[in-house]
């Protein structure tokens, strides 16, 4: 019997999406105004979801306080008021969409966690929209 | 490997539930207040979720605009600011539940997504009811 | 030294804004889809703020319970599940409009209230849309 | 073809979370200020989630007059304004972690649904925390 | 010309409403469930307001990291995950309803702040219900 | 008699708080993380609230689409996926702190009201820190 815990927290950015591999005109026509080469920013909501077993002497699945620190380490102090293309080895590469944000972000934290437990990341952009990755 | 993107939209709408098959007691006793004659209303949240692989050049799985779009075109200028039961043809014969309405407004989104594309509708009738329906 | 105490409550309700001094033709442009003859609805959110001194005794300037009862009372009962124009003697001859709802609420809870204490009316129409009323 | 149908209601409650098996130092280690002797508390927020097939009849699948009863009876009575350690035969022996609450509410509600309905209990613990139990 | 910058924090803590002149019949009919003698439990969402001129060297009416650590100390730290009318003089001898909870925050932080700035505090009990002090 | 009515909007930008009279050193002890040469972003929620007489012929204090509209042509269109210190003129030579962004959507707003309304601007900068600025 299995139970998924879910924890939020929140990282505050400027980005760019941006393929240096097209002409200035193909990257307009795609990404539009998010093409803006001076950037423009969001507040990313980030909901870590781990399932597992409970444990019997604890009651937890894990430990709210560690996961916590997990997000901390792994996720709001390497994104957190950062322009995620020119601040993050991440990013250096991939363009910082919400769905490689999540992609990214799912394996940041996968190696901290043991290998009975499952990972689920999702991320909001705004209001409106959000992304989901499980590693399948 | 892939990736479930959600885009939020709102409609607002007057519908009564009914059917006509029954007697009025009959309506009034399973129906109650929602079978007013007169009909009420509803702010509707509907999230339209997409699940596919990401695309390598535009690191989306979707393009968020087109979706906007098609929730516009599909959605809100058939349902919003209506009657469903009196205004719209889906609901001529469709008793206009929330679950009947995630289901309809499945079937009107998902001819226009490519096949590889998996669609899961949500829909917000108030702050404490919602229903899901993603084609199976 | 006074506090103001909030209480919100809901209604789900349909409308129509009409003004039927004005042709046809005038109701479009004024209200457009709004003016739509078969309704659409809301649900509407109303926060009912009273302001006052906190009794010795109790610690409260009004208790919640008394104020949720009136609330349900005078306007979750008349209002709930209903169409506006046609139910209810308030929007017989007063366009339904947010403003005028909110007046509307303020005038049906304010005999009920100790004239020592002060009444506002917020209402919410969508998530976008609010109004406030007290009195002045 | 099926839909899930989530109803949301919410309890106030204190508890402390205790292992008895423990000392007092190793159940300060692991749950820190949560295992203060005097309690704290939460607004605890419920959704129950039910899945099954849509009767073609009410168009529903299940009541949600129903649901919320069902609700009220077996979650709302028993846990709103009480002490989850205290006041409860269910958290008598079982530490009240917010999984072994979603655990419980889910085992009191799964006897009084439909065999051909499932059930998922999401509890929300704060506004950061919440968990997920759907039986499996 | 002044603006007024808001701070929204969290603590969560158990509590029970309850008048030592009383007796416990009077308790019981004017604090119903809320007298509990086991205490329940709320997460409290505290908005602290500050109204004041716009530095020129900063553009701040106060800086926000100076405003949360106020908050961290005087009431977060005090009060959260503590029994409110066992773990902290402040409700020793006061009724920790919604509005004393909020005029004894004024009165902590007040002291505080530069005399030029007003205040206005802010306590969400439940989604439901909330109350507001700014000190007159 | 007076109405406010409040039309919320949203803009995401980039923004970088720094003071060009300042040393390095002093711009880092003040802003922090927020003084990020690189920039960051926000999702920001913009609330303009408009106080009047409701019109006894439309029912309105401000036909809701034209504040809308006006909001777009004025906000949303001039800072929306923008970097606020580079893409604007109103930045330019004032540092974009929540403060002061309230205080610029203000002026810009204030010429295209009638002087008979009442103006006021909440602008959310994170989900917990928010500004007001009246024109007072």
């Amino acid at each position: 019997m299995k139970v998924t815990v879910h924890r939020k927290a929140h990282f505050n950015a400027a980005h760019r999406l941006h393929n240096p591999s097209w002409s200035a005109a193909q990257n307009t026509e795609v990404f539009g105004k998010c093409n803006n080469p001076n950037y423009h920013g969001h507040n990313y909501g980030v909901t870590v979801s781990v399932r597992g077993e409970i444990d019997p002497g604890t009651g937890y699945v894990i430990d709210m306080k560690v996961l916590k620190q997990l997000i901390r380490t792994h996720v709001e102090e390497p994104f957190d008021h950062r322009n995620l293309n020119l601040d993050t080895e991440e990013f250096k590469n991939v363009n910082p969409t919400a769905e490689n944000i999540a992609v990214v972000i799912w394996h940041k934290l996968r190696p901290h966690l043991n290998d009975a437990l499952e990972l689920k990341i999702t991320l909001h952009e705004t209001e409106r929209n959000s992304v989901e990755f499980d590693g399948h």
